[in-house]
C-alpha cells in the first residue's frame, strides 16, 4: 500500500468523526507559528492546537525565507495574528549537511545543478533561531505590535525551552 | 493571557505523556505533504500522523514556490520521501484578496512598500493544486520516482478529494 493511500483511509475515519465545520477563517489565538518539516516535530499537537486556533508555517529548518516573510505578511496583516513564534527543534537535518557537499549529492543524483541554491543548513541552532527572530523582527511590512520569540522544541522529551533574542 | 502562554501550558501536558523520543531523523512513512498555513487545516491531523511518519510545508496558500521547493528537495533527496501530496483547502484566505489590494493596505498600514512582492493569491482552487504539481514535476532536482499528486481538503467537512494531474 502507498503512503498516499495509507492516509488516505486515516483520513476517511477522520473525516467520519469531523464536526468543527464551522471554524471561522481567522485563527481564533492570534498566532502563527515558523517551524521545520521535521516528522516528529508536529506543532499542532506539542502545542495543543485545535481546528481554526493558529495559523503553522513549516520549511526545512524552520527559516525566515522570503517565502515564510510572504507567509507571515498574510497571516498578521490578511488575518489578525499577533503572536509569532520561531520554533526550531534539536537533532534537525539541517545541522547535517553543507550546501557544497548536498549540491554535489544532487548533481550525482539527478545530473542537473543545484550550484545557485541555499538549502539554508545550519551549524547552531540556538543562533539560527535567533536570526529569524530578528529577520521577522525588522520586516517592515509587520505589524508594529507583533511579538516573536524564538524556541527550541526537544524532540526526545516534547519540551519547549525559549531562546531569549534581545531587541 | 496570551496565545504564546496559553500554548505553553498545553505544551507541559503533551511533554508529561511523552513517550516517543527515538523515532528516527527520517519519516517512517515515505511522504511529504505541501499545504496552506490556515488554522482549520491541520494535516497531522486530517491525515492522522502519527509522531515521526511524514514531512509537512505549509505557507500562504500551499504554493509550490522555490522555498518550497527547496524544503521538498531536502525531503526527498536527503531524507528519502517518494510521495507529495500537494492540499490546498475551500475557503482559502489566498481567494480573498489581489496583490494589489493587499500592497496597498500594507502601505497603509505600515507606509512600507510591498511593490516587488508577489503574495501568491488566486481564484481557481483546483487550478492552483494542479499548476504547483506540475511545477514540483517539472524541478530537476527531484528524484525521478517522485509521485506528486493534487488534492482539495474541504475545511466544512474534513474530507480530501483528488484533482487529477496529467503528466
Amino acid at each position: 500500500m502507498s503512503a498516499v493511500d495509507e492516509v488516505l483511509e486515516r483520513n476517511r475515519d477522520y473525516a467520519a468523526a469531523f464536526a468543527q465545520g464551522d471554524a471561522p477563517r481567522a485563527p481564533t489565538l492570534p498566532l502563527v507559528v515558523l517551524t521545520c518539516i521535521d516528522a516528529r516535530s508536529q506543532p499542532a499537537r506539542f502545542l495543543g492546537l485545535g481546528v481554526g486556533e493558529a495559523h503553522v508555517v513549516r520549511n526545512a529548518g524552520g527559516r525566515a525565507t522570503d517565502d515564510a516573510l510572504r507567509s507571515i505578511i498574510v497571516s498578521t496583516q490578511l488575518l489578525g495574528t499577533r503572536e509569532c513564534m520561531v520554533i526550531h527543534h534539536t537533532d534537525c537535518g539541517m545541522e547535517t549537511f553543507t550546501n557544497e557537499g548536498f549540491r554535489a549529492r544532487l548533481k550525482a543524483e539527478t545530473g542537473a545543478s543545484a550550484d545557485d541554491l541555499d538549502f539554508m543548513p545550519f551549524t547552531d541552532l540556538e543562533a539560527s533561531a535567533q536570526d529569524d527572530v530578528r529577520t521577522i523582527r525588522a520586516n517592515p511590512l509587520m505589524p508594529r505590535d507583533l511579538e516573536v520569540s524564538a524556541w527550541i522544541y526537544d524532540v526526545r522529551t516534547g519540551t519547549l525551552t525559549e531562546v531569549p533574542v534581545p531587541d
